[in-house]
This record gives structure tokens, sequence and C-alpha cells, in this order.
């Protein structure tokens, strides 16, 4: 899909925040979103982005981002879309308040993903649950990307329970900071450490699953019966999440199988040619020590996941590893990506 | 147990290795054994101690040890009992070299753990086992202790196994970087990173425990039936192999009585009173972020395992985390234990 | 010195901190004194100190201590030692208030530091400056130890200081992140990365120095004339201040002497042979690869400093690398150090 | 510059080392060369490079490259420029045999850095330097880059020594993992620590400094007069040196000075317009905490370097911090510029 002309003004919500300002680094240059509004707490209306935030991420404030003035997180900015980086906290009431007033949200907090009526979206995995927003009293929209834990492993299985059916699966993660927020957690914590708990990710990881997988029926979404086992674990590794995946399936698979469902696996973001979709969408590696987060994260520009070691399972019928780049796949860049997929289907209009 | 008046000489091989110099570390001042033969490769034949080793522990080398020549590892050394960290590539023919000419090898490596007649020995687990020794057809006796990822594992479930019989184990490993030896994992490949694949251990793991767990009757190990699959991870962690456990009993089990099975725990070692025999075995955390290698690693002098977050688990009927210290419990001061025993049970003789 | 037959009662200030914490940890078992009050702000107030503190240090928290009630942090505690861990934002008055009560105060905060008539005390370095607490007017007292990185370097520079006398001084330390308190550090900050900036840190070992190595002279104390730059950088250690130093003398100095006076340097604590005084004071390692601080920040129990690289510089006379323990002997058991000099000096009385 | 039409041809020495990695993902997609022959020792020797290298790179092995047949290091290369990522041990002779075969080697090993004839060369430092190769009596040519701790070092001095002359030079290194090369440093020497020592880079650091910023007269450089003292630190960061210098003046220099000389800095590579040359060269960061190196290391795609905390030194003139990328410009980058000076001066002729 090709550049825009006039390219769609766009929004930031909680735009000094880390997951605001990863918004702000990837949309820079997009070919169809221009920032045209920047919204944060109190403490940062009114000055310059680049007064207002820490910027820590590695590349430079885009030059035209730093200089624009922040405003109030209230639903009078420029712009139709906007995207949530809002601390769950928070986010809630304005989201709503946001949709209520026209705007699409595309937001990447929890507040809503669990709504009857909110699609929980991963655009290579289920992209017609975006059909539910047509449901939403709002005057606007309301749409979210799962837990970044969630979304590695949900493009794992969906290629294989497309095909075999799952029955039952067991995850072990090994998350990075990044997915903790800025400040997050504390050096002292975790060098030469690690941490064998992350509050209440293990449900989200368990419940989310299943709407994601869940399908589509007369309107709703019919949630996936597979049993889901998560244990959830923080370790030093900034970037990319990690994960220990046993399953089994309702038929029978073979490993080359497995192998070439991955591989060949493309969706409605591949077909639409969405800017953000990542082809191809599974890596597959076959050598023993990948993937690895420091080098693999980036592929496909972090939207792709990695996936290695297929092999027998004594107690399931195979496990793996899989990777996925939990600040981007999992929180912005995913939440552009269905901002993407909200636009070629139709649902924005000028 | 008290100090013994006259102290039994020790022999180390492997003096100068990264396992060698544990044992030295630990058996500084123990109150049984003294250090009198050091033996290495040919390397560092003839140099004194502190010339021949890199040593990089964190207490300094015994001055005594430090000024010690270095011999040859052949079975001419002052002592009778030898502990072996050698390396796997060489430690078979030298260690039954050791064991024809009479000596009692206490080893760390995984050459003879799965033969007939030789006990792969916890002594706060299969302590019975020991008595495996009496079928060796050397004049002297090998013993071993398990690969230290299996050590944490089987301490965790052996009270388990007692009280309401195993039925299937899944565990995904977390394992310290000191558990390749030295120098092991290159810093590049670890630092914010971690690595899904450590060469033979799933496969050890997976056998050694069945053999630990197993039964002895009529002279012989019966390996438990129990079904085990491991997933085996790196992380940049120095010490402490951490491992999320899945599992199922073959009788109901109520959350408190596991917890209460595991704190009561003790053995053979504690009812002997060995020196190394940590008091409780098994420390149990109620606190959802514990235990975590920095923090708990040196419990009971590094001898003590720890456990924390037990929960339902959708798939088996139990998920929790375990924590040991590999170079510790998992390694020398598994070995160091090993030796106390065998000692104990008057297997030794001047 | 031995065991005294009735421990002297000691409270600490700001007890669920991180400093607090660690005099908790480095008093437990001390021959002379016990706590008996535990003082904390108002959140804390009231609470059993295991529910009060989020402990974090790798012993547990001694049993005794665990089961106390925590305090306001006001003058009327059961004791009339306090060890203030208080943060420097609330130190002052509170100090103070205790101080003029009655209390003999060892702080740790940067607050009274630098007044004239409070003593910066490192008891190996500059023990005639107690005398100095005679000019306070407050009913009771207040002794200071100095900033964790300022200790390290007047260790290695006083000994010389009297040899040779210290002309310039430029230091470059790489400083450990528990120096910056808890939480402190995030760690997305300083995996793979260090932080060339610690606040306030260079002026503070500047003038700090300066008063340390200064002269008693009719109750005052005339700051050193030696010229000191300080350029301060934290790196991803947990414990263990290393600094990169280079200096010239006002007398000509060879190599082996300095050395030598190093080894060879005993002061006040060791003549007087107080628990938590290490000697020797100065270990000096001819390896080049030493000291460094994973393997020798607990020498001397974390009291002796470690000094290596002697050499030639081609701008100032000679350069060398200093490590010492921050926590340790640059904070909790400094303050430690200094209320044990305070009481063999007979300054306290039951 | 633009691209060329037919790209140049050239090849790696030393292909499956971590500079040759480089020298390959560097080169992917160069406007001017082309990869057309590889060189590894004899164990890669007729193998396909994706099977010879243990490829550890970020970025996948361009595809062309994977399936190229590794060659011997000896002068029959399809080629006339070689790139040598070779180790110092094997660089010497084998670099010498293509430059007396005709071939323009490009060294990044320090085997030839010190000869008269040999320019060690930084385009945007010393590009007069080339002109050195012009007395060499080899058929072909040698040019050599700076070791890398050097580089970062002379590229902000070099704009100071211009304006202000350098007298003294003080800097104390904390250098990266990846200048040690792979395997390198053991990953249990440096979590949780840092060492204190590198083996000859000081003194690299010292001479290199000098002859760089030597003046050509008469066809030989006259070494800079300035004095060097260097102090070099590893930590556990994985690509970016930074520097912490202090430095005097012959001419007074004003604090505003510096930077604007620094901030306007431009040289022959920018001019030139060659495709590797940052523009700016050097980036000054007002806020304190900057530079860092995960933060800014890929500024101007690793080939500028980034400076920051100038203020007053106490017994030098100023102090400042200075960051560069250690394999990239400090390498493999800072090799590949030299090429482009070379080429664009007109020394390659088809």
């Amino acid at each position: 899909m090709e550049q825009l002309k006039n390219k769609i003004p766009v929004g930031i919500l909680g735009a000094t925040g880390s997951v605001g300002q990863k918004f702000i680094e990837l949309l820079d240059g997009h070919p169809w979103f221009k920032i045209t509004a920047l919204g944060a707490s109190e403490r940062s209306v009114g000055k310059l982005y680049k007064h207002a935030a820490n910027w820590f991420q590695t590349k430079s404030i885009p030059t035209r981002v730093a200089n624009m003035v922040v405003s109030r997180c209230e639903p009078d900015l420029p712009c139709r879309i906007v995207f949530s980086g809002l601390d769950a906290a928070v986010a809630g009431p304005i989201e709503e308040a946001f949709a209520e007033a026209g705007y699409i949200v595309i937001s990447n907090a929890k507040n809503h993903r669990m709504s009857e009526d909110v699609p929980l979206l991963v655009p290579d995995i289920n992209p017609d649950h975006l059909t539910l927003i047509e449901q939403q009293k709002y005057k606007g929209k309301i749409v979210t990307n799962p837990n970044c834990s969630t979304t590695g492993l949900v493009m794992a299985l969906k290629p294989l329970d497309d095909t075999f059916g799952l029955d039952k699966v067991s995850v072990v993660t090994m998350q990075a900071l990044s997915g903790a927020g800025y400040p997050g957690v504390s050096s002292l914590d975790i060098i030469d450490n690690m941490i064998p708990y992350i509050d209440g990710e293990e449900e989200k990881m368990q419940i989310e699953t299943l709407k994601i997988l869940g399908e589509l029926k007369d309107g709703k979404v019919e949630f996936s019966d597979l049993v889901l086992s998560a244990q959830c674990n923080r370790v030093p590794v900034i970037n990319g999440h990690m994960e220990s995946v046993s399953l089994s399936f309702k038929k029978p698979a073979k490993k080359e199988e497995i192998i070439r469902v991955w591989k060949e696996y493309r969706s409605e973001p591949q077909k639409l040619g969405l800017p953000f979709a990542p082809d191809p969408v599974i890596y597959y590696f076959d050598d023993s020590r990948f993937p690895q987060p420091r080098l693999h994260r980036e592929l496909g520009n972090g939207m792709a996941i990695s996936i290695g070691r297929l092999r027998d399972c004594a107690i399931l019928d195979y496990k793996f590893t899989v990777l996925s780049h939990n600040t981007v796949r999992g929180a912005a860049g995913g939440a552009i990506l269905n901002a993407e997929l909200l636009v070629a289907k139709g649902y924005y209009e000028d």
C-alpha cells in the first residue's frame, strides 16, 4: 500500500510515558499517519515536548514532534485517531471520553480489552474481530491490543490452531524489563538476578489468549476452549519476551508440518500490504541456540516473531521457544498495525 | 557430628578448574576433611597451586592450599578419598584408574552417573542408593552426584513423591552462568540476552531424575515411572538455577499439605548431623516475588533449596518455582555431602 | 576488644530504607551494640518491622528485629545512640532534634558533614577529628561519615599524604548501583549501559576529602591544600566503587615505598581492636587484573579497601586503581566503626 | 557522492571473525563496494560462508554473502582492495603478502600501525597522512586505522588541538565488551563486575594518539608533543566506549568556544561526501546525564562521536565525557571510511 497523499492526523495520549515515546518513535516517517497532537498529564501541559518528556529511546525525538506543545488529554485535539499509551490507572475514563466524543481510540491499555464489544486485536491473527466495533455505542470507537506476553504466544499458536486444533498449552515466560515501563524494575532487583513473578500477568495471558483465538459468531466472540497455563518470570533483558511453550493438538501433527505452517503463515495485513505488516510473520530457526532476544527481536522491524527448538514433549505433544519484541509487536507497533487495519477496512473517513 | 580428631586426607582431581576451585573453597575449614593432594593436567604439574590456578572465587585461596604443589592425576596421591571436578572429556578413565587403585572417587562428572552399580546420590533424597557401591568391582569406589539442574528439581520432588506419588512433571529452567564452567558463556552472548538451549541438559535432567527417584530393589535401582519433560534456558545470573515446575500427583494433594511436607522434610543427613547437611532442607516463601537467585541462593550455606508460588495449574495439578545453588548444592557442595554420608556410613576406614 | 557484658542499646533512624536495612544486617551479632528501637516514617509506624520493610538484603531479617514494632523518628526512643540512615531530605532537623535531646547521632546523611563542629570521620584516617564533638552545643552529639565514593579515596590517600605529602589528585569513579539507594537506578538505564553523571557526587568528593585529610588545629579542622578533581560515573555493578586515580606528591616517592606504606598502614581502630576494624586496612594486588568489585569487595568483611596497578603517570607522578565496598565501608559499616571509636574513647557513658 | 555505476570488488580477510562479520554487515548495500571474496583460516576454506561463520550480528547475513564460498587468505582473490579483520597474531605477514602482490590492504590490525610509511588514518582527523602510502615499497598499499579506544579520543581532541593547542591529556576509559572480540570476556568475569585492565591498551592509546595528531612534514609524521596518560577499564556494556577526559591547552579557551569548535567541526570526508562520513561529526549534549552508550552509540550510524559534561578541571583546564562506537567508528566502519577516502583521492584505479 502506498504513501497517502494527505496523511491522517493522529494524537498520542500519554505522550511522555514509555509507550507514548515508542509511538512517537515508530510513527516517525509513517506513510499514512502524522502526529498532530500530544496529550499528557497536567505536569507537562503547555511545555514543548522536548522539555516535557524524559526521552530515553535510542533514536532522537523527531524534530517536528520535539517542538510541539503538549496538551491536556481532553477530547479537543486536532485529529480523529488517538493512540493511547495511558497508564491503566487513568486510561479507562479518558479513553471513553475520547470515544464518546467521536475519536477512534487505538489503546494499548488493559482497561477495555475484555469488554464484549471491544476487539482485542492482533491483525495477523483475528482481523475479523475488528467488526466488533460496529456494536459499540460510542460515537467513536475503541480498539485494543493484548498484553505484550500474550501477543507473541497467540501469533505462534494461531497457525497451529487453524490447522491442528489446540487442546492444551503450557507456557513459561522469560520477560524483558521494558515490559514493566519506566522506571519499572530497579537495577538492584534484576542484575545477577531474576524475578519469578509479574503482577497480574499470568491471568492476563490466560484470558486474553482465549478471546483472541475465539471465533466471531453472531457478532460475539466465542472464547476458545483450549486449556492454558502460564508461569511468568522477569529476566535481565532490555527488550524481547522469550517463552518456553509445550502444547497438545486435537488432530495429529507432524513436526515438519508444524514448521511449514508457521513459515507459510500470512494473513490480512500481509494481503492488504499494511505498512507495519511483517512478511514473513514467523521466522523459524533450525539452529538450536536460536531465537535469542538480542539477535532476533528486531526481525521484521520488531513486528515478526521468531520460533525455534520444536521437539517432542513427553507430557503434551510438542514443545518450542518463541520470541517477540514486547514494546514493538507487543505494544506500540501492534497498536499502529491495528490502526492501519482499521483505516484499510474503511472505518476512518476524512 | 563433631570435629574429627585426625582429619581424613583428601585429594582434588581437576583442582585448577572451576569445580576444583569450588571444592577447595568449600573444604576450607571442613571439620572432617583436609586437602593433602591436588591433581591437575600436565600444564600445571609441579607448580605451586597459586601459580597454576587462575583463581576466581570471591574468597582468597586458603593459604595452605595456595602453597601446595600440583600433582598429576595419577593414583599415587597421599589420600584415599578424591573429589573429582574433572571435565567429562577426561573424567571417565582417570576416575576408573583411581577406583581400581583403591581410591574412593566422589565425582561431579557425568561419566559414571548412569552406570548400574554407581549411586547417583543426593544424600537428602536417596541415601539408601549408596549401598550400590557394594556391588562395584573396583578395589575402591565411585559415587556420583547429579547434574546441577537435576539436583534442585529432585529435592523439590522427593517429599511430594513420597507423600502423594508423582505422575507428571514439566519443568522449564532458567540456569545460571556458572553452570557452564569457566570461561563458559561469552559476555557477548548473554548481556541483554538469554539462550534457550543448553547442550545435553534436558536429556540429563530427564533420565537422572528417574534414577534418583527410583526405588532400590534387590540391589538394583528400579527407575521411577513418572513422566518428565524439561526445557532448559540460560539466563544472565551468576549463581542459582531457577525452575518453573508444574506437576500432577497420583493421590489428591492439598496446597497446605504440600507446603507442610516441604517445610517438614528431613532426611538421613539431618539425622546424622552431617556437616554440610542443611536444616531446614527446603525454605518455602509466601511472598510471591520469592525465591530469587541473588537473595536466596546462599540459604543453608548454599545447600538448602527455596520454593515459592505454589498455585493451581490448569493442565496438571500444581505449579511452583524452585531455586538451588548450582555450584554448591548442585556440584561441589553436593559432592562433599556425598563423601560425608559415605564416611558416616562406615565406608571409609583408616 | 572483647564482648561487652551488657550491650549498649542503639536505635536505627530510617530503619526501613536501604541504609537502615544495612545497619540492621551488620549489627546482627555485634559484640557491643544491640538494637532496641527502630524509627521510620509515618507509613511504617506501629507495624512489625518485617511487615513494614521491603527487605532486600541477602541475609534474612534477624528474627528479633523482624518482630520489633516500628516507632516514629522522635527523640523518645529507648537508647542513647542512634544510627541515622535517613534520607538527606529529612535528616537535618530530625538528627538535630535527637542531638538536642541528648542522643549521640551516628549519621550517614550529608546534612551535617560540613558543619565546623561536626567530625566527618573515618576512624582509620582522622580519628583525632572526633574531638570536634566537644565543641558541639547539643546536649548530645552528631558524628558523620563521608559519602561512599569519598571513603575509598581518602583511605588510599591518607597513608601517602602522611609520608610523601599530596599535591594533586585526579580521580575518575565507576560507582556501584547500591550507592543510589533503592529503587534507585532503573534497570532500563543501566543494563548494557553506563551513566557519566551522579548528581552532586563530584562536589561532595572534592570538598569532603579536603576536610577529612585536614589537620586539627586549635579545635578546628584546617582543610588540606591538595588540589582534587573528580569525575563520577555509574556502572552496572551491584556493590563496590572502583576509582581510577592519578596523583602527585610534594616529596619524591618510589613505587615500592608507596606499596609498603599501604600494606603497613594501621591506625587507631586497629590499635584499639575495634570490632569492625579491618586488619590489614589495605590490600595491594600485584595481579594487573585486580582489584575487581565482585571478587574483592568483601575483603575485611567489606571494611578493607583494595588497590592495584600502581604505575607511573605521564602527567602526575603515579596512577592506580582503588576499590571499596560502598554500602559497608562507605556507609553503614563505616558509621558503626565511628560509633565503636566513640565508645572506645569514652564518649558514651551508661 | 553518488552510487558508483560499477561497484568496486573488495575482499574480506578474516571474514568469519568478529571484525570480519562487522565488515560484511556494514558493507551490505554500500554504494561503492561489493564483496567478491571472503578469506579465512584453513578450517573454513571451501565452505559456504553461512556454514563457516558463527554469525552473531543482530542483522542476518546478507543473502549473497551467505552463499559465497570461503577462500584461503592468499593473494589470488578476485578484487584489488581487501579489508583485513585478521587477528594480530597472523595479520602481519598475510597483509604484507597482499600488499606485495599489489592489493590495497585496509587493515584494522595493530601490526603495521606504527610503521613510518603506513598511515594510521582517521579520515576526519588526519586525511593528509594518507599520502604516506606513496612512500611504501609494496606494489600495493597498506592503510591502518587506530585502536578502538584511540579513535574516539582523537576525534574529540583534534578540533581542540587545531584551535587551542593541546598540552596535556588525561583519559580514563570504560570500554565495551565487543572490543575484546568473540568469545572475548567471560560472562563470569563481568556481570556485576568490571575489570581495571586491558592488556596493551594504555600503551596503544598513548602512542597512536601522538602519531595521528602529528604533523606531516617532508613526507614524515612528526609526532605530537602533547603529554598523554591513559587508564583503561572494561565495563559490562556490549558496544560503545566511554572516556572521562581532562586536558589543558597551550592557548586560553572558553567553554562556549570549545563547544562551538566541536559542533562545527567538519573535515575532508564531509567535504567529499564520503558515504560513511557522519555529519555532524560530533554531537554535544547539554544534558549532564549524556552521552550514554546504549542511547547514543548509533548516532551518525555509529560513525559520529558524542560528547557531554564539559566543565572546569581543578588540575588541568577542562574535563568532559566522550563516547564512540567501538566496532563501527572504532573498527570496521572506520576502515571502510579509510577505503572511501583512498578511492576518492584517486589511489584506486580500475
